[in-house]
This record gives C-alpha cells, structure tokens and sequence, in this order.
C-alpha cells in the first residue's frame, strides 16, 4: 500500500468548484489530493497576427506556480524575467491538448485564454490543469453558446488527463509528489472520452521501460481517465443535458 | 447610499482563512467584499547580498494579479518579461509597510517572503493584501517563534490598511473597483494598533484636496483600520495568548 | 540648526536655468541646493495605443539618475535590462502630478515626453524633478500655444513640491541626502497654486506619525512650495504675462 | 509510395561526419535526409550550483536552428530576447534522452555540454539532434578517457531517436518536413540498444489515436532505431573495441 | 615564417561552397584556414518601419558563433537574453560593408537579411563572413533577378575584407587566432573591386601605430583583397557573365 | 566655409568644465560647438571575474544619450530593455580608446568606469566622449594618486579624438550632425601625444574612399587633435606639472 493508504491503481479524490471566481468566462479550483489548481477560460475577440486571415479562431495555455505553492518558494517567472523550461514544456502540452477537443473553426476569429495557476503542488499539476482547464474551458464555451455568441457547441470531446509512473518497480497510478520524485518512469496521458489519446509522454530519466511496461501504464491511465469523466460529468451535470443535445444535432 | 447597499463610512464584510495552504510558514486567503487575495509568508534561511555583514534580516514583498482576476485578461508580467510599473509600486508599498511592524533584528540573518496574489479584484487589492499579509506574516512569525527558531517574538505591532476616497464630491471608506474608477482622489492609509501610521498616499489625478478633505480622509480611515483589527484578532485568536505574553515581557 | 546651516523650515537656495538645451521643447536645469536635474519636456505627435480613440493627449515622466550623481556608481538600468523599482515608483508619482495641472483636452492627440535625469543626488530629486518639470512643461506649452498648434493654453495651476520629514523627532523642510537617509518619516508633497494637493506621500519606515505630526509636516510643506511658486514665477517672468492672460480668459 | 519515394517503413539515409570540427570535445555532422545538424559536445570543468555538493557531473542540451535552415528565415531567439517554447522543449528532451545513456556518477563534478544547431531543417530535428548528439557524446567521452581523465568509460547505452507518424491514415517512419506538416499524429521515440525506451512522446494536434496504432507505431519506431544503432556503430567503428571492453568490464 | 608556415604576406587558403543549404535564396560555406562561416542570404517581402514610405529596400546583418566554434564554449546569446557587444559591433560592420555593394533603390520594398554564423573559428572570422556573405548576396540577387523579381541587377562592386595586424613588430597578413591574440594592433580593410575602401578599421589595444604602418597595412589588405577577388570571381564564374553583361549595360 | 561659418580645418570651439559634479573621482563637462557631454571617472574595488587573479585592473566606458539630446527624442535604452547597437558600438570605442593611455597594472585590482551622458548632439559625440573622458580620467587618477592609494602615476600619454569626413567632396574637421549625416565618408581618429594612433574608423556607407584621400583625411585628423591637447592642457594646467615629473620618473 502506498504512503498515502492508496491502491497501486487508485486515484487521489477529485474536487471541482465551478465558477470559483466572477470575471472569467469559466473557472473552476480543481484539486486532486493535495494538489490545488485555479483553471480561467477567457475570450478574447481577437486572434494572434499569423492566424488574421483565416476564418479560425484560437486555444492558447498559460502555467504559473504560485511562489508559496511549493515547499520551498519557487521563485517568480517575472522577477527572472523569462519563463523556466518547465513552465514552458507544460504550458504547451496543455494548450496542445485542449485544442484537439474544441472545433476552433467554430469560434470564429477569437483567442481562448486557459490560465492555470498552481496554489498547491503535490505532484500531477499538468494533469490537474488539463483536467480542470477541461472544466473551465467547458464552462466558457457554455456561456458564449448561451449568450448567442457561438452558432454552433464548439466542444467535440471531453478531456481527461492523468499521470502513471514506476515507482520501486511498481506501476502506479496518480503520483503525488513523494512518488514523483523518486519515479523511475513517469508518463502523462491525455485521453478523449471516446477512449482516443491526444498525447502520451512517457519519460524515464532515472530508468526505462519496456513495450510491455508501456501497454500496462497506457492501460491503467485509462481506467483512470474514464473515472475522471465521471466527476468532470457530475460537476457539469447542469450544463450536460445541452452537451448531449448539441452532439446529437451535430451528428445528425 | 452606495450602489452595494453600504453607508458612506462602512467597510466590506472581510473574510480571513488561515493557513489556506500547507507550504508556506504562513498563508491566509483574504476576502474583501469581492476582492481575493491569497497572502503566503515564507522564510529563507538567506539576506539579500547588501545585507550580509549585518546582523538583521529582511523582508520583502511580491504582489501579482492572476489574469483571471480582472474583467479584461490582465497579461502576466512573465509573458511581457517585465513586471509593469503598477505592480512595482505596489509591492515596494507592502514591503515597506510590513517592515515598519517587525524587529528584523530578532529574526537573524533571514529573508521573510511575503507574496500576495490576486484571485480576483474589485477594488482595494494593495489594502487588501496588506491586511492579509500581516495575518500571514503573523502565523509564520508564531511558528518559527514555537519550533524556537525565534529566541523573541518580532511582531511589534498588528497592522491594516484601508482605501478612503472622493467620489462625486463624496468621502467614501473602502472603495470598490466602480468606485475607485471614478474616484476624484484616492488615500491609501496603513496604520498600526498604536494608532500610527506608516504610510499615507494619497492621489488626485482626477482631481485635487484640500487639507481639511485629507483630515476627513485620514479619521475616516481610522475608524475603518480599527474595525479591521477586530476582524484579524479574532481570526488569530488562538495566537494572541502568546503575542499578549510576548508583549508583556518584552516591555518589562 | 541643520548641518548646513538651515532653519528647520529653509528650504535650499532653487536655482532654475531656463532652456538649458536647444532640442526639446522646453527644458530647465534646476538646482536645490547641491541636487542637480535636467528636466526636458518634448511633445510627440501621436498617443498610446489605448488612447486612439479618444481626443485627449498624454503626459508621461522617465526618470533616470546619471551613473556618476551618487557618491557610489549607481548601475545604469540600461545594462540591468530593466528599471529598478525605485525608478518605477518616482516615474509614476512625477506623470501623475504633472498630469494634474493640465487640461490633456486641448493639447489635441499628442503625447508630453517629461525627461528628469539626476546629474547630482542630494535628496529631494523626485520633488525637484517636479518642480522644474513644470517649468520645463510650462515652455513647451508656451511655445506650441505661441506656434498656434495649440489653440489654448493647457496649463491650469502651478506645480510645486517639497519634502518634510522627522529626523531626531525634528520637523524639516527640505531634506538633504543624509537627512533623509536618517529621517524616521519622510514625506512628499505636491500641491498646485490653489493651495490643493495633488499627490501626498508618507512613509515610516524607520519610524511612524501620528495624525498630529502629519498636519504639522503637511503645513510646513505648504509654506514651503508657496516659496517655490516665487522662484518658478520669477523664473518665468516673461512668460507670465500670457499665462495671467489666458487663466481669465478661461475663467469668463 | 511516399514522395520521396521511401516505403511506409524506410528510414531516409543517414550520414555522420565525425569530428567535424576540431574544437569541441566531440562534433557531428548528422545528415537525415535533407536534414542536417551539427552536434558538438565540451566538456566543463564544473557543475550548476544546485550540484556543487554531489559527486557527479551533469549533461545538458541547447538546441538552435540557424535562420537559413528554414524556408521563411527564423528569427534568432538572441534578438527575440529569449529562446521561443518550441527551442525550451526540443532541447529539454534531448538533455533527459542523453542524460539516460551515461552514468554521471562516473565524470566527475563537470558539466556535459550538448550543442545541436540545425543548419537545414527537413523534418525530425530532435530525432536528428539526439542520435548525431550521443555520436558527440560518445566521442567526448572516447576522449577524456583516453586522455586518462575519465577513470571508468561513462556511456552505458547506444541511444538513437526517430519519429513515427500518421498521415491520410498511413503510418509512416521518419517523416520528412511535408509529411510531418500534415500528419494527424505525430511521435518521437527514443530507445537504447537494450530495446528498451526512455522517452515516448505522442502527440495528436491535428487528430487523436488509439492504443493499437500506438502499439504499432511504437513496434515501427524500434525497428526503426535498430537501423540507426548500425548506423552509429558503423560510423563509430574504430572506437567500439574500446567500448566493448569497458562493457565487458564493468558488467563483471 | 609564421607557425603555420606562411609568409607576413600571404593569404590562408580560401574556399567556398556555393549554394551549400537549399532554403535561402543563396547560401556559401566558406573556409579561411581553419575558420569557416557559414553566410546566407535571404529576402523578405518587406522593409522596416522607418523605411516604408521610400522606395528603398535594406540590407541587414546578424553574426553568431555556434558554442563549440571556440575553444572553450561560447554561451549563446539567448540564453543570456542579449547579444554580446562584440557580436553587435561585427555585425554591424558586416551589414553597413555589405550596403555599400548594393544599390538598394533597385531591389524594390525588400529586406535582405546576411546571416553569417561561425562554425570554426580560428581568428578574421568578420573577414570572411563579409568575404563569403558577398558571394551569398551575389547569389541571392541573382536568384531574385533570374525569376524576374528584379528588373535590374543591383550588386554595384565585387566586396571583399581581410585583416592585418602588426605582430612582434612584423606586420603580417590574415591573422590567425594565436597570431591575432598576440597582435599590437589589429586592422581590417573592406574594399571594393574599384580599389576603394569602405570601412577600415585600426585598433591599437595592446599598442599603436604611426601614419607610416597605417600606410603599409593598407597596402598589403589591398594586396590581400585582390586576391580573394580571384577566389570569388572562379566560384561564381557562371554567374559572372550576367554580372558583366549587367555593367555594362548599366553603365551605358 | 561651412554652414556654421569654419573653414574645413577648423574645429569647433572646445570649453572644458572640470569637476562639474562633486561625486565622481573626476568629471568634466565637455561642449565642443553646441555637443555636450558629461564625463565622469569612477574607481570601484573590484574587477570582473575575468580579471580576479591578475594584478592588473581593468577600465570599461558606457555612453548613453538622454533623451532630450536630440531634436527628435529618443527612446531610453532601460525602456527598450536593451542597449542598441549604435550604444554598444560607441561605448566599446571610448572603452578601448581610454585603456589604451593607462597602464592598468599601476591601478591595482580596480576598476575605473568612465560614463558618458550626451546632454546635447551636434555631431562628434563619441570623438567628444573621448577627449573629455580622458581629462575626467586624468582628474580621477591624479586624486587617488594624491591620496595616496596609488603608488605610480598611472597615465602613459594623452589621448584625444576628432572625426573628419568628406562631404560634397570636401574633406571637413570635426562635423557637425548637419554635416556628418549628409557625409560620403565618415572617419573617427583617435590618437596620443606621441603622434600614435589608437583607432582609426573610416566609413563610407554613403561613398568609398582612395587611399589617397585616406592619408589627407588622417593628417587633417591629426592637426585637429594636436589642438585638442592644448585645450586639454590649458585646463588640466595646474595638475600638468604632477604629470610631467611623473613622466620624468618613469622613464628614468
């Protein structure tokens, strides 16, 4: 058993808390364990310069780390004056992600803004972020679709994200940041609800792994995933009879 | 009567969670009617270069607002590679300010980081942190004092900080985002529980004051600051024991 | 009696040469005392971006001290990469005084370069930078009103300002470099030739004030402009006549 | 048929000028195709400070493309002021891919410096990057063992990379500038000659894809990479003897 | 003799590989010695803003060494944030030599961007980029004036530089690295094939020189010059009789 | 004659202000015709970290501009967060130019810093920067060898700079901006009281030039700066005979 009391192949609990602040187009504070995440969607009616002529719109992500959000402060992107490595390689992975479950050619030549902000970290950030900004990103689609401002639902897919690793030559589900930091292989998957992965980025620095480690990884963030659609589902309940509807006329 | 149902001279309902979150030594999430701030005081075991042959230590301030806490996506300094001159100004104005409640001589050769960002802004965020980050200043201050990294207690005086301003010819206490946006002048006030002040700013670009308004501004702003510090003992009650004591032997 | 020889409430001799340089539209060198301030004020034909669409102009302050006006080397900001937060701070608080004894209406779409930059630092540099920015603004007006681009003259009030502060628990006026490196309270003052304050900044960092020393420092500060409207209006001796001129025809 | 006219599964060819130029401690000219890098790898005489108390060295990676690699000229990132997020994640995956092939226990207190600067980019820069980057690295390492300054030969794996992807539905290795523009999926893969991976990144923008045809994809870039270590050994040839021995000798 | 053999007066070796990357509109790899740069030339549909109402087009230069063109590494430019104030000053020669070649009223509203980036560098490598950057240009132009983008062919004069120096009181031709770390004064000479100069510039560092050496290092990069005249003629020899053809019409 | 009425040999009037400010070691306010300059000389007790284990110090130079120098203002380099490349260049010139009239291994493990702020461009500034930062130079070292904390007088010569130019094919001394912007060729000289050169840079973006007109232009040069050591005498005059016995004394 895990340090935490966990199952190998249990996730921490989820909590979603919609529209957490007022000004954005969607919010929500996700936490997972103790991982504390705030997702914003915001629209902008603008796109950036190379997309002008297009009849596109946009989905771009921006990752912080609050200075307190770590045990030790994590010093401010801005008093360095340049984002670090790793703010970037996440932010990136998290835009790409959500951009492959929205149909941007149905929100016209606008920018969505998904900012994550990390109060708390304990392992997992991008996966809480995406799963959140998920969320968010919903949220805002919602609002505008309501307002009248979008024709058409642009959302195509739920998305879900989690991370898997191998620990002490175990196969893990969920790492908190203990079992993070000591992971011989940690891999990050995102999936759509139709079971279709969007990104899979497995990294063994302080090892490697096998084809059949692979599978078995991929295998358990599944099930994992499909337990986070779960809870994605009951947190938007309201919003979902809409979701269905919109698919159903979209696919006819 | 104002647009949110308040007297002339009636503050906002304040809210103070403490120890928000696990990492910092301290950390209060404070509400100020519709203004969010999470406030984190963390302590590092180093000074500034300039300060290395003293025997005190150091305090210093971060303020940031999330892009999401504004009704138009504030861009994040970090993606502009600098930070903006507001920013600036306001954070020199809560270090400053927090510095004049300390004995940094009894804190070793030490940086106190306090970071305060902005979950959502409606007005009075600079006041709102300050407030805050002294209930998180406090906590961290009590919990080095208690694991006896602290030999004495360093706080010598509580801390607020209140916004009063003219607005339609009007002498308002604590001023909302609509507000502020029309204010004819505007009078940031931080005071310490001996009735002192450690800063007085106040500002007339859209208009100018006479020395009477600016002793209205400043009573006003007393009266305001003292109701803010029964709000923060009563948060802190369990601590006050300790500071009362602290108090007492320190006088003797 | 002070170390060079002043009264508590003296302010230094004020020393202004008008048109110092040839390019700008207007500028002066002032002297208080032993601080030394080149002040320039240069009209450009277009405004920032956010304020296109309006039809007001724009005032703006840089200021900058020389490497060599601190008995230590102070770094350029230049090879820094960016402005210290002090810079910042002073930049703003000259923008927003000077913006307040202008009317920006009729200065038509253009943008006031205000350039102060510290040849020699003996305190006071960000009232001096004040006090001779006008003078250096109220030349360029004078000769873009008298060139006709400007159909009426801008300015609306004289501005002034002058430091107090409390040293040894003494009230002064005017404080020298290693009075104010002393000074438990300093504070700024800026008011206009009604009498009004525009801008009022106290600070305690190695001390406080209570209601009582504030209303004694805030006097004498006022005594002490009044002084500095003399020496700016003999200053500008010739140019007064129109300014009288113009004050009653927009007044009738 | 592809374009290029290669089978689904054909590699292109591959060409490594070794020692390329003499300064480094070892230097590439990797050719894939009409992609071409030259990688160099020094070796320095400390570690980043976060290392100063350990007893092992640090490899880490920057990856540049020159702006005539590219069609429409690439901006320099020194004249952008930073490098852009795409530069941040290549060479942060080409720093972990090395990282997993050396044990850096064995170098010291020294810092490994991989350069890889694209001089003509065709598609599969990171894959180009890693494998010409371990032939630099494996000749860096030839040489300071030789020269006595290494006590034990460092390289634990040959490491090679190659892209798999899918594009109009085919799975397709190696994918070339245009194939990679339109392809639905895209994946990096990154093995050692135990057949074992250290880094999978999959990534769907323009599509999603299922756990079968990642199974296939992955099955396709190890044969794939298997190519590639005949390749490196071929081109290494001379300094393999060595190789084996130290093999031969530290699995006793 | 020198250590590598030569004699005060003679030139390292010289070739060049035209069109040696496919992307640019011309591109040369040039080597001097052991020095080698590669330079291309490409051109973009647009000039900068200063320039958008002339009829002009412009001609730009940026320089770079790769980290492992130098003994010790080289940290790149980006990741320090800023160019180094060598690299702005070689670069800055290399574009106002390069302008003076060209008559930019003939290439229309263009830019043309020299790149030139050191791949080994062994001492005159701002010698060689102009050297070789020349050949780029000439290709480029000629490119843009084959496809009928230039009505006019617009390369005025043959450019080429070399440098000088007085070394242990000898003054030899074509420094190399050893030979340039040691010199007393350090000159080079950009001339055109009318015999004219463009830029000299002498520096006497560890050193200085009389009117009298000023004249015979003159003489001898003249010497020099002449020679690499030969070089670029023979490896643009099928471009050359366009050239010819082109002056003289033009010069009718 | 000349716009401003010189012949073509003519310089412009120097006048030299010494110790225009009190905090440097030495300053100097240079006007030659309407160019304006401070100089000022500052030593610092340590040396760049490249320099730590020599005996010999270091001297570098900065140069900026201020904003109101020019008839159309230009923008601070801290503004744009980075020194342009003319700054650069210039400041590297002054730099190299000074160290090489000071024998840097009398100075000890210092560093001098020589800055340069046009308050006014007419042309010639860097030429300007140059006479003016020698005699600012001069001041600072005579006052620390006054004191003491010198042992040997460091300065080896005097050191001054004029720029010639051709234009309308006139060769012209000491151009004005009029002049050196509509100038062919551009030239900088820099040279000692031995009649030895330091810098020579000639120019002809706008022009080429023979070597003929090159040695016409280096004896005008030369003429004009022999005048410009005596200004530099006739103000330095009552240190001149510290000088000349130092002179004496070293070369016995």
């Amino acid at each position: 058993m895990r340090a935490d009391g966990r199952e190998n192949d249990e996730l921490r609990g989820i909590d979603l808390k919609l529209n957490y602040t007022d000004n954005p187009d969607g919010s929500v504070l996700i936490e997972m364990g103790k991982t504390k995440v705030i997702c914003t969607a915001m629209v902008e009616d603008k796109v950036p310069i190379w997309m002008r002529n297009s009849n596109s719109g946009w989905l771009t992500a921006e990752y912080s780390m609050l200075p307190g959000s770590t045990s030790t402060r994590k010093q401010r992107d801005s008093t360095r004056g340049k984002q670090d490595g790793r703010t970037v390689e996440i932010q990136r992975l998290i835009g790409r992600s959500l951009r492959s479950c929205i149909d941007l050619n149905l929100i016209g030549q606008r920018t969505i803004w998904i900012d994550v902000d990390v109060i708390q970290a304990d392992g997992g950030t991008r996966c809480a972020s995406i799963t959140g900004g998920f969320v968010a990103l919903y949220l805002a689609m919602k609002k505008l679709y309501d307002q009248g401002v979008l024709e058409a639902f642009p959302i195509k897919n739920f998305l879900g994200a989690v991370s898997v690793g191998k620990v002490d030559d175990q196969i893990l589900l969920d790492l908190n940041y203990i079992e993070d930091s000591r992971a011989q292989v940690d891999m990050n998957v995102i999936m759509n609800d139709q079971g279709e992965f969007t990104e899979v980025q497995g990294s063994g620095e302080g090892g490697t792994f096998s084809q059949e480690e692979f599978s078995t990884m991929l295998a358990l963030a599944q099930e994992g995933i499909r337990d986070i659609f779960v809870d994605q589902r009951l947190a938007l309940e309201q919003y979902l009879e809409d979701y269905k509807n919109e698919k159903n006329s979209t696919s006819n």
